[in-house]
């Protein structure tokens, strides 16, 4: 005779809402450093954040009900710092470093609630944006990305029955796990997750990270998921992202302002942070274009993260750039984290070995590869390209290039006008899936 | 770190319906019974069976969704006997006798189904009806009341957290444990359930059962729910109900048919049954004009189920009756079956114990108290004075006057009718609680 408990069964079968976010710490460690950087230097500043759907073909407004959707985003709204996540905030040391967050930047933050949303349907897609000033509307990226991804994945899975379920994430396992241990083949991997905001669901996100921790030990270096990171004991991971130069260029007054913008926000990262933390993301308005206009002190910075370009073509241009400046790579660190899989990991680990020393940031491919797990191939499993950008600065257009012109993102007109500023050497289209 | 199954997660969240009737056989033995000799004897006869709910201040309509009742009516209807309950139907002995199903029967049940059912909304309550032929419709009595009284506690619950529930169910436990312990001290003591048409749930009457089983042994005689019985092992146990003589009495084409209607189908019952099942259930039109009236072979059945009447009083009069038949009450069997709890069968338990045999069907109180268990009161959890009766037979009233008037169903005019034939001695009002 089965026993049954009886709660938990009623618990679970008149639940109301399940959320998806329920903390705002479930959140990239970027975030947080870029947060202390606008708090601090651009209090002021109004941008516009628009969640951007590259995959076109998938219609989001038919798969996920905007119900749910308003449901999920109101129930985020609804959430602050826990006392515990505060203190842990405060009392971790990040990137070796204590005391990172300002006393003054807490306090600000322990009163944090995610803004308002616009939410309109359109064409089978929905606008999803953000307006209102660059500190509050900023950290919205993570959560509104990681709950459109989780309910298409729900609604992907609303009509299988237990054992078709239960077969799929013991498939999913399988496969993790079997990337685990070709993982395990490479003697000096450095691997963290940065699959927050595409992940399938938090639970799937949060396996896959344990996984990871007791398959690969030391060479799993941390999580860019705050709350995993503290629930795991984990570093939390991340420097920066396009928005700072996204932003800064848009503010630029004149074509001098527009060419120092993207060193502006570097010299202001640095003075707010060191060390590891000072990694470059150069691909913004092109690789190309930001190595050669950049001053010599950028050379100094303790690596990059080409997040664009085809990883071994991309790391090697900045390898040569390094010798060119009369640098030693094999000091510098190089951190791949575009679409990246086992197969292209492996590839570049193996390219660079012993020549410079790198990292990999693996997202999509880590906590939403569901790809052959279900009995039959359900199309709402598959990850779609999505993200979430500033298009807007006190009412400027924002736009970002990137060294792929599939992940180019913005006015059309004020892309090209960038084109024409920046160039666009080395730009090659590559297909974007994830 | 909590470890979560994600599959069992996904698939209790995503869940669309969560069936109440999963089996045709989750409903009370006497229907089996009385279907075969429907089946048999009335195959043409056509009724109505009207769910009644006369606790008239609980408007079921604003509790329960009607799309919730509709889909589980329908769910209901899916249903057909599987093998292993065909098999254990033809296989099992029930009250000592092998084969108590005939072949043909047996055969005909295979391919049932339930029938189509009328649903109306009026004045915040839901006339549920089922037209067609008895043996046919007959079978809706349990699973309709079992729906709608599941379906009450399940809005009730619907908002409350996990530790609500928790406290809830183990507050109930204990309440019911309580019980067990008292039931305990009666050495003689027989009982079993026939809580399943009032029951909060499948689930929590399956813990009841259980809980009897192991509580107080061989003092559990059994339980009227044919798939509990099949399940753990237990007697199914229940003879025949009050569609019996209102059928019979609303087909009677004179006074002289109708006057006899109520011996009539007891012998075409012993006909069919005997020993054990030869129970007389005899207020259907007043236990005082019944045992007037009644040949002197009735005094020769194993027992009498007063079932509107204070035990105490109401058995007296049969023990009283039996003796002026000359028979000796030691050897006959009183089954108590109406709104008991604990404190009505000790009472009635001490007053009869070593004067006549008896036992107890313990229904709602069994099956459905929760009083005091939610941590604030919670109305929806009170259990209801809600039936399923027949109203029609071969488009002609069918009423039961009952020694309780307010249990007294069916047309006014017609309750006046009979009240005039069969006389009102012995009526007195009691308060129906369930």
């Amino acid at each position: 005779m089965t026993k049954t408990d009886i709660a938990a069964r009623v618990f679970n079968h008149t639940f109301k809402l399940d959320p998806i976010i329920r903390s705002l710490i479930d959140t990239d460690f970027y975030k947080l450093l870029m947060l202390q950087m606008i708090w601090k230097l651009h209090p002021d500043v109004d941008v516009t954040f628009s969640v951007i759907n590259r995959t076109k073909t998938v219609r989001l407004a038919d798969e996920i009900d905007e119900g749910e959707l308003r449901a999920q985003l109101d129930f985020a709204r609804t959430l602050r710092l826990t006392k515990k996540e505060m203190i842990w905030l405060a009392g971790n040391t990040f990137y070796g470093r204590a005391q990172i967050f300002e006393p003054e930047f807490l306090a600000w933050l322990s009163t944090y609630q995610l803004p308002e949303y616009e939410l309109v349907k359109r064409d089978g897609q929905y606008e999803l944006t953000f307006h209102g000033r660059w500190k509050d509307t900023t950290m919205w990226e993570i959560p509104a990305l990681a709950i459109i991804n989780e309910l298409r994945s729900r609604a992907a899975m609303r009509n299988l029955g237990f054992f078709t379920l239960d077969v799929l994430y013991a498939r999913a396992k399988a496969k993790m796990w079997a990337k685990v241990e070709r993982l395990r083949e490479l003697p000096r991997l450095k691997i963290s997750d940065f699959g927050t905001r595409r992940r399938h669901s938090f639970l799937w996100q949060r396996w896959c990270v344990e996984a990871l921790k007791e398959g690969i030990g030391p060479a799993f270096t941390g999580t860019s998921n705050v709350l995993l990171a503290m629930d795991s004991d984990l570093e939390a991971v991340g420097t920066n992202a396009h928005e700072l130069p996204m932003v800064a260029a848009a503010l630029a007054n004149n074509d001098d302002e527009l060419r120092a913008a993207p060193y502006k926000i570097l010299r202001d990262w640095n003075k707010l942070y060191g060390g590891n933390l000072l990694i470059v993301l150069p691909d913004a308005f092109g690789t190309a274009a930001f190595l050669r206009g950049a001053p010599d002190w950028v050379a100094d910075w303790t690596g990059f993260r080409p997040d664009s370009a085809p990883p071994i073509e991309g790391g090697e241009k900045i390898v040569r750039w390094w010798q060119e400046k009369g640098r030693d790579p094999r000091k510098k660190l190089l951190i791949f984290s575009d679409g990246l899989d086992v197969d292209a990991i492996v590839d570049t680990y193996r390219h660079f070995d012993g020549r410079v020393r790198m990292s990999f940031g693996w997202g999509t491919n880590l906590t939403n590869d569901f790809a052959g797990c279900a009995p039959s191939e359900i199309a709402g499993l598959k990850p779609i390209s999505i993200v979430c950008k500033v298009t807007e600065a006190n009412g400027r257009p924002a736009v970002k290039l990137s060294d792929n012109p599939e992940k180019a993102t913005g006015d059309p007109a004020e892309v090209e006008r960038y084109l024409k500023f920046f160039g666009q050497e080395d730009r090659v289209a590559q297909p974007v899936r994830v």
